[in-house]
């Protein structure tokens, strides 16, 4: 196929698009969303400071790209194991381990994506994805209380609640580990985020009612 | 007894300062961060622009004073349940109940307060008190452990997952009817929000172990 001028075009202005994203998601991994600068991004990207804004009206605006594409794909393995076949509870098990883990694995980006403070723009895009993930769990929730694994409980509020569970009972961990090197004890955190959302979830007829 | 003219001056000034206060705090309760601007806050208290920058340097700071003062508030009735005489689980169900009761009440300001996207000078104090919040409630549950009504857990990641739940399970309501006046089932949401916590940390040989 031979491209026309204007393709031609269009693929190197999409690889230098490219390229700008992923020095910023870089910066973002080792520094958080505080490192992004565009200068920064332009010496990393190897190119002009202008030639960034070509491609991004602002810093804050590229950071919120660099945000969804990011949490485009952690969603992406959460709702893999969330959405799988098999046992509601076993998968809901399996969802928390992938995205824990990973998150404990890339801790400085996971910290980045989940609760550094950032402006406005990342604020609101973190309130949408948060949505998302709480549509992936009350989807699971339903899943279980249908198949009878799970007692009757209203499941927006539950799913709601795991998104809450999970991302909060990562945040300290990963704030006080996001500069350093300390190891987290990585098992116990995962088994017990695993513990505290079947227990919510998936306990029937507790001794307390 | 007779004040000197610096002390009456500073009396003043302290005034002053909280008349901005009051004035930014309404902004914020029925508008959200975003109706925070020198401007109308200087309206609102009825002064010169000028004037409210004599005090605060800036509307981040200003608005980073009023939501650790509107917080404190919010974090003083959790402590006040939470660390109460009394079976552990029941202050559990307490310090929920008056917490989510008082956000559904006041919404705007919840809103504005747990998930409002801000700028980075209020994020920045929305993690410090997440961390106050779950260090209230890491003493409760030590203190279930203890009484030996709730069954060993890390009381530290359950506290963290339980602050968790409580603002997420609360943002998806509080962020539908923030802008209307369309009542949220109330009694129902906190319901599943203290069953969901309750099963979380207090259930004792479930089923599925």
């Amino acid at each position: 196929m031979v491209y026309r001028p204007t393709e031609k075009t269009e693929a190197r202005k999409a690889a230098m698009r490219q390229r700008i994203l992923d020095a910023s998601l870089l910066l973002v991994s080792t520094g958080g969303f505080s490192a992004v600068t565009i200068n920064a991004v332009a010496k990393d990207a190897g190119i002009a400071t202008g030639a960034v804004y070509k491609h991004f009206d602002s810093k804050a605006q590229l950071c919120a790209e660099v945000f969804r594409n990011a949490t485009e794909k952690e969603l992406a393995v959460v709702r893999e194991n969330a959405l799988a076949e098999g046992v509601p509870s076993v998968r809901l098990l399996k969802a928390i381990e992938a995205f824990s883990a990973r998150a404990i694995r890339g801790r400085r980006l996971a910290y980045a994506l989940i609760a550094e403070p950032v402006d406005t723009l990342v604020d609101t895009e973190r309130l949408r994805y948060r949505l998302a993930y709480a549509n992936i769990f009350q989807k699971l929730v339903e899943d279980g209380i249908e198949s009878g694994e799970f007692p009757q409980q209203a499941a927006s509020v539950s799913a709601a609640a795991l998104v809450g569970v999970i991302s909060e009972a990562l945040v300290g961990p990963l704030t006080w580990s996001a500069g350093s090197e300390n190891a987290i004890d990585k098992t116990d955190l995962i088994r017990s985020i695993q513990a505290f959302c079947l227990r919510a979830v998936a306990v029937r007829d507790p001794a307390f009612t």
